[in-house]
């Protein structure tokens, strides 16, 4: 999923801290809670990564960087970037000696999943980590619903396949629910997607 | 490592293609080859990728964005941007479904590592990825002699706890010799740490 953080304005016209406005734009954006599918499935990282559980980071987003500046007595300062498209999916780390892999994908249809979600980066480098044996995966929630589904890689590459031979451009709900697995929300981890991977994997 | 590109001079104040100004930056900073060793384990992993062996890959830095501008038909620009502290080390990635784990490091000694190469949170997550069944390790490059050696993070740590201790603040050549695995250099993969890897874990 997009970083949220991409799309602020810039914070100098605003006059409250940086902190106010991060809390308010998500509130706005997403849903009763006001956490965000990506909050949710960091916080549940930093539970797995403080229990020694597994440990799962999100990647950053990368970025050409073109000019820096070095004031005195300050940081470096970053003057000019842009955003480069990503090679790999958003998030990849470790549990019990596997490599596991994901996307984070979230959709306000309550009936389907978009395909134009995913991109082509995302899906070939899906297929490279199940032909070397990794673990790959999409954590998708229904965000009127906040119902969250885990679906195997290997399905979402048939959905993707479906679509480039002419058929439906998104993944239905219902075959979500069919090939797919529920992951009941909760406290801590909120999204317990490891125990899941446990069971399908281990 | 930390990644060159950072430190590239201004774009602008240069007339000739960006191409040229990195074979230039990199020829004048890295001896006789002209390849750091961060572009040999890149060109490694590629090779990897694309005979389907392994899907490994260097993290993007971090970066904190603070302002972005969206001029009307180009692309977004980032204005102000700070390098934020990794939490993880540069590389990792899957061989036949179990995690990989490392950070690359070179050196213009002839006869140790200083262990100042090393940042805290890199031995950290070296430490948690080793309590969750991954395989972390180090790849050291002398660059005087173009050597080029592979440490398990086991042994990383041990020496990392010495210093710790009161001990020296480096890893002597010899003790990389004794408890580590040298690397030929080849063509195809230049740094076939792949094969070493199976042969140490497999």
């Amino acid at each position: 999923m997009v970083s949220l953080e991409i799309h602020y304005p810039n914070g100098k016209t605003f006059h409250f801290k940086k902190e106010d406005r991060k809390i308010k734009v998500k509130k706005y954006q997403y849903g009763n809670r006001g956490m965000t599918l990506e909050d949710d499935i960091n916080e549940s990282n930093k539970y797995y990564l403080s229990n020694k559980i597994a440990v799962i980071h999100k990647k950053p987003t990368p970025i050409q960087i073109v000019q820096v500046d070095y004031p005195e007595r300050s940081k470096a300062v970053i003057k000019e970037a842009y955003f480069k498209t990503p090679s790999t999916t958003d998030y990849n780390g470790v549990y019990r000696g596997k490599y596991l892999d994901f996307e984070a994908k979230e959709t306000k249809s309550e009936t389907s999943l978009p395909l134009k979600n995913f991109h082509e980066h995302q899906i070939r480098h899906t297929e490279a980590v199940l032909a070397c044996g990794g673990i790959a995966f999409v954590i998708i929630r229904f965000s009127k619903t906040e119902e969250v589904f885990l679906l195997e890689g290997e399905h979402l590459l048939k959905f993707w396949q479906r679509m480039e031979s002419g058929g439906r451009k998104s993944i239905a709900k219902d075959e979500i629910m069919q090939y797919g697995h529920y992951i009941p929300l909760g406290i801590q981890p909120r999204i317990d997607y490891i125990r899941l991977i446990e069971s399908l994997y281990y």
